[in-house]
């Protein structure tokens, strides 16, 4: 089954204490999208400017990622700059051009519109919203988000979460969302407003799953000593996940113990992509690599 | 085997956002001792007044715990009062009176000097320092400490590290003792200082535990909802652990299966004594409650 998959692709300038490169492939769907493909088709929507460079697309369509849904339009591609501080755990944004994506409207191709699995980039909720009333009985949907929405477009994030199955945003957002300090209070909380799962990320200190009926999983992260960019560690688990429910979910009830294994194969995904610049890593991973991590994941945390 | 185990014996004032209770039961080696009871015999240093209340005197004495090293002398007992703030997450001391501890001096008696298994719970690194050089090779030593050591007796605490098989610190503690963000690296920092296993506490994110030859193991937090007293959840963790250790190995070598078995162990004591002030649900716990725990630990664990 394939997965369809929509949010920002852009080019980004970022900087690091000990690094700065300019002019990288970026965006959430970026990341979703190459690293979905490491597990399942992906159905890509997204839009770029004609500047948009032709290696890119090289690479989205070296991965079994369908273009059929990414516009290019003229004007130029949506750009950010970012710079993270010394501990790499927080960033400031230095500068946002949405250039072509200010009037981005996500229109589905027709055959994109009756999905198995549909993974929600980081984008606005309006986009988001408009992405689901296209489709047809999608059979899990699950939705990304940032602090930035919480604060400028709540009303609109938390009607959407009465149309997901699964959520997915970091402790701080989770916090904010709910006004709970506690995020086993604010997992249950999150689920009362519509998802049934929902996933915490807790960056250097793994992710939570929450689940039907007190269902719960704490997956460790990754022990890494050699991180050089966090951009799209967010972005690379949630299509990492949704990937691997893509290839592992029949046609039978997409369960607790899939959603376990998605989380792990996401984290896995996520702790190579921090390891280089950009997408530079997830352009080199190999499958036996990924199973190499999962292994370790297996045995970091096995009782 | 039995667990030998020094540390502070107090009374405490606690203040939380939402409840004050005066005169406890507290110090590091009542929640060490109380938790390690609970897995094997224990042998008891430390020092009261003769103010320590009867009541204390037999909780102790119905938990396997040997009080002829328990120094009862003339004058008051320690006493600290502390107050949480409104996530629980950081404490204010209001006051300490040293009283009868100002003058401890850590001495064992004589059938107390061939431990198996020593658990230096925190108090000043001299004080850890004058209880190893009282006994004949112990199995193994495990020392926790705290931040006031760091600031105060740092030398005498890394000369300690040389000295003993494990430590234990939380967080912030690691990464104010060695100068390293990435909490992996603040790991293995601590175990070139000397120690070969190294428990890294992070409170609701559980704990990291460090072993020879890149052996790692990430032990989740238990999803507590209902928090009441924090105090004493680094103690009663080192405790639970120690006496497992002492129960669980015989005459082999302690292996990395038993500390990590050790570790969840601890977690279980630590996550039930963090729902009542003082040593409250330490005292109503059974091995049932602690089995049941331990199976949840383990199931939300498995990947």
């Amino acid at each position: 089954m394939s997965v369809l998959i929509v949010g920002s692709i852009g080019l980004d300038d970022i900087k690091t204490p000990l690094e700065e490169h300019k002019n990288l492939l970026g965006g959430s769907a970026s990341y979703c999208a190459v690293s979905a493909g490491f597990f399942s088709p992906v159905n890509l929507v997204g839009i770029v400017g004609e500047d948009f460079p032709k290696e890119h697309m090289a690479l989205f369509e070296s991965r079994q990622i369908d273009l059929e849904g990414l516009q290019i339009v003229p004007g130029e591609t949506f750009r950010w700059s970012g710079e993270y501080m010394w501990d790499l755990n927080t960033r400031e944004t230095r500068s946002i051009a949405l250039n072509v994506f200010e009037h981005f409207t996500p229109t589905l191709p027709a055959n994109y519109k009756k999905p198995a699995i549909v993974l929600l980039g980081n984008i606005a909720p309006d986009l988001q919203h408009h992405v689901l009333d296209q489709v047809t009985l999608p059979r899990f949907v699950v939705a990304d988000t940032m602090d930035l929405w919480i604060n400028i477009a709540k009303e609109r994030l938390v009607e959407l979460l009465a149309r997901i199955h699964m959520l997915i945003l970091n402790d701080s957002e989770a916090r904010e969302l709910t006004g709970e300090t506690n995020l086993i209070k604010a997992g249950h909380k999150l689920q009362n407003l519509g998802p049934g799962y929902v996933a915490i990320k807790k960056g250097e200190h793994g992710c939570l799953l929450f689940g039907q009926e007190g269902e719960f999983f704490s997956c460790p992260a990754y022990p890494l000593t050699d991180i050089h960019d966090p951009t799209g560690a967010g972005d690379s688990f949630a299509g990492g996940l949704a990937g691997y429910l893509a290839k592992h979910t029949g046609d039978s009830e997409i369960t607790f113990d899939n959603l376990r294994q998605a989380v792990v194969y996401g984290s896995v995904i996520a702790s190579y992509n921090v390891e280089a610049f950009s997408l530079e890593r997830l352009k080199t991973i190999t499958q036996t690599e990924i199973g190499e991590r999962y292994d370790m994941f297996r045995r970091i945390s096995q009782l």
